[in-house]
């Protein structure tokens, strides 16, 4: 992605910053959000049949991305290529290897993952043969993956777009379809190594973006499971209960107080007991704090948890990276298949005033360790452990595109140089040249009319961001040169044309 | 991507030739295609309940991917990204922009495009809300953004999956899911220049890819109708007669004669005149004949059809590539929204006779001209011609993914230095070294153990392909240095701990 003339206007105080309040939709975002497709699209369907020997006339036909999605165009793409290019260079940086796999999966491969959650999942109609939805997450299919070709043992990353029918929020870039970037380890290794490593990749990537003011929360779902049993809930109810606390970062804690008691039946004492527990955070003392808790380093997953974090904080430290890390007692993740670690990073608002708590605006990255899920694919439940993390990308997006929106022009494409003449009766000379100059590397266009006049292919170079001119006409051509002109000082050079293409490369070098 | 090791046993007869002997299915295709998923899964279904609260047991539960899809390993993945990266300098080249739309539109948006080719696409359930189906092609979602945005000038590019409830036959590279390549021109230009670009851009991505021993045959539906017409077909026959005839690449021309005559009821005077006119090709000199044919030059289309197609002719001469086009009368493609020039690149067989006509293996690319396709999105019925080219990258992928097989190794990381001890209890320091060749930017790796040995440590870069090892012990900590090892040479070298990170990146300079 390059950028060219910064606009004057765009100094507002949004500008290099992120605050909370810039996390509100860009301008761009509202006003394509905000056009009425609807009105102009009700006369559209007399118009289909054109043509057509068998087209239907429906009668609501609308011109519309389906709910919950939206098209990128061409500056929406020149942003998301910088994200993950900044994500896939941190991801190969790690040693990580690509794998991609279909964006539908059998029905049943998608069943029991997700907990409540799955009444989300997007099935395709039955047309004949197999039962199919769309893919929910990167992570099942990860382990479908590893379970059928009987990988014991990869790190690898997957760039993809995963469907939810969840209730969108567009604004806040909570879409239907999404982009998820995983990273994953899957193998028997020493204790929280590839967790850690995990850790590093959200820090190395949000700090790689300039995001700085970030926080990571972790937990341990052993940890939680302790919590909840030293609290008094009955096993049967931990992954219900998990789910319920993992609502906590969108309703209140009275909210999912009266779901435990109400829908789940525990004892409004024992949510009293989880609530005393789940208020805490902190960092390295906390753990310790814990470990000599009375009642939680009596249970057995919950020590074995604690001691876990304590590691993983000593490694974060070794890191470098442990101020941006809270172990937080409230951290639950509500999917099914988390058996360990879990951490999610937030983005926060500056504080307001010194000493304030900062307030969180919205998770970009999240994951944790499955060490169940790969054995649920195999047929003698043979567990390969794996732990990964999920960069949350659209509303990294959404963040990027309010930053260009507020401070500078984007360019869409790379064309180095416009070809163009002066000359009428031109149009053979000049796709002789750009042929040439495609065949030599170089980005090149040049407009596609017989007769175009100079301003306004000088115009175009103008409005799109183009450096060079390469100029033909009467004079050139019997010269043997080519005037290069620099678009943004107006310097023009004869070239022999033969030393064209070096020239035009040594001018973009600088 | 890049290669390392080449294997001494590979120089089979298909290694750096592309004959058509090659094109069958990659001996890892084949493997996998063999696996035996169903017997191995039968009794899967026994475990997937573990600690699952609401899963419910299936019968035929099968380990797989949907019939016609398949996983990109580390491997399929590395092929493919080098694939993709050949084509968007193509296109970037050009001065395309990138878009990107969802992986499903509205049912009502796909209707009426595809004529018969309409069963094929996938619907998804009715869960409530709209109707929603997979795209079929990246070529109407890209007139429904135009018109929705009222876009009436764009170069765009567009690499994404499309869907089609096809036969597949994966060994040929037919999936149910693949890549589509599409570089499309919209905007009212002076004719043929864009068109003739879309061809330069095929001609400049096989090129790019060593693929040398291709033809693009060019026709025009213009020209098509022109010859249906004057042979006798009635209008209203015009599409499906086209649909017929684009059978030609999969039948012989009997069973198309059959299906004219049976199926549409065309007489059989009129199909045998079709037959001797689709029989036609040639360069400029059948142009140039046709427009001399006494019925032919009569009819109006036809004619503007021949004009055009003499003045492509002219600029593809310009672009130097008019010796890998073939004007053939046979070409019709069968969708429903071509109103020009059409084309498609084909692999040729090599000749074994010097003389003989050369066979075709396959197509890898088509496209053509689309006027009207925009406007039947547009509630005033606007038409922005378009035009635009599609690169067939699976059998693409195929067919490199089968030179490796048969040539070379290929890494599938990008790992520059594997952080390694030869000591005990030095996690800490492997950690602390590794985190800060990450932040300075080197691609580096450790393994996951607390105490792995030496020789596991160098065996692993043997096996990935990583070019040094960087080897900390007691002494290196003391003496502030790091041995950096060169895995080829065994070379090992100490450099101070601060010049580290330099040395590195000077040695993988070379």
């Amino acid at each position: 992605m390059s950028w060219f003339r910064p606009l004057a206007a765009s100094a507002g105080r949004c500008a290099g910053s992120l605050g909370g309040q810039c996390l509100a939709p860009s301008r761009a975002l509202r006003a394509s959000a905000a056009r009425p497709h609807s009105q102009v699209a009700e006369d559209i369907v007399k118009l289909l049949q054109a043509k057509q020997e068998t087209h239907e006339v429906k009668k609501n036909f609308v011109l519309k991305t389906p709910k919950g999605t939206r098209d990128y165009g061409p500056k929406q793409m020149a942003i998301r290529e910088n994200v993950l290019s900044t994500i896939i260079s941190c991801f190969k940086r790690h040693g990580a290897e690509a794998i991609d796999t279909p964006v539908f999966e059998l029905k049943d491969t998608l069943t029991g993952k997700y907990g409540e959650d799955s009444k989300l999942i997007y099935d395709l109609k039955d047309q004949g043969g197999e039962l199919l939805s769309l893919r929910y997450d990167l992570t099942v299919p990860f382990a479908r993956y590893l379970a059928m070709n009987k990988i014991t043992n990869i790190k690898r990353y997957h760039i993809a777009k995963v469907y939810r029918r969840d209730n969108p929020a567009m604004t806040r870039g909570r879409y239907r379809e999404f982009y998820q970037c995983d990273f994953d380890i899957a193998g028997q290794f020493d204790p929280m190594i590839p967790d850690a490593e995990c850790l590093k990749i959200v820090h190395e990537v949000l700090s790689g973006l300039k995001l700085r003011n970030f926080l990571i929360k972790v937990n341990d779902r052993r940890i939680l499971n302790g919590v909840f049993a030293v609290c008094g809930v009955p096993d049967s109810l931990f992954h219900s209960t998990c789910s319920t606390v993992d609502k906590l970062n969108k309703v209140t804690w009275e909210e999912v107080k009266s779901e435990m008691v109400g829908e789940k039946g525990l004892s409004p004492e024992a949510v009293e007991r989880i609530g005393e527990y789940i208020r805490l955070h902190d960092g390295l003392g906390l753990i310790e704090q814990l470990l000599q808790d009375p009642k939680l380093s009596q249970n057995k997953l919950a020590r074995e948890g604690l001691e876990d974090m304590k590691l993983l904080f000593e490694y974060l430290t070794l890191f470098g990276i442990a101020d941006k890390i809270s172990f937080d007692l409230s951290l639950a993740r509500g999917l099914d298949y988390y058996t360990g670690a879990i951490y999610e990073a937030v983005l926060l608002q500056p504080q307001n005033t010194p000493g304030e708590e900062p307030v969180s605006v919205g998770s970009v990255a999240g994951g944790g360790r499955y060490d169940g899920l790969v054995g649920m694919f195999d047929n003698k439940g043979r567990k390969v452990p794996c732990v990964g993390v999920s960069i949350g990308v659209e509303r990294l997006f959404s963040i990027m595109e309010q930053e260009v929106e507020y401070s500078e022009r984007i360019r869409t494409t790379e064309t180095q140089v416009l070809v163009a003449t002066p000359q009428k009766n031109f149009l053979d000379v000049r796709l002789k040249l750009i042929s040439d100059l495609w065949d030599s590397g170089i980005k090149a266009e040049m407009l596609y009319k017989k007769n175009p006049k100079l301003l306004s292919q000088l115009q175009y170079c103008e409005d799109t961001g183009i450096p060079l001119v390469a100029i033909i006409g009467e004079q050139e051509l019997k010269d043997g040169v080519v005037k290069l002109r620099v678009v943004a000082t107006r310097e023009e050079v004869d070239v022999p044309r033969e030393k064209l293409v070096e020239e035009i490369k040594r001018r973009l070098e600088t």
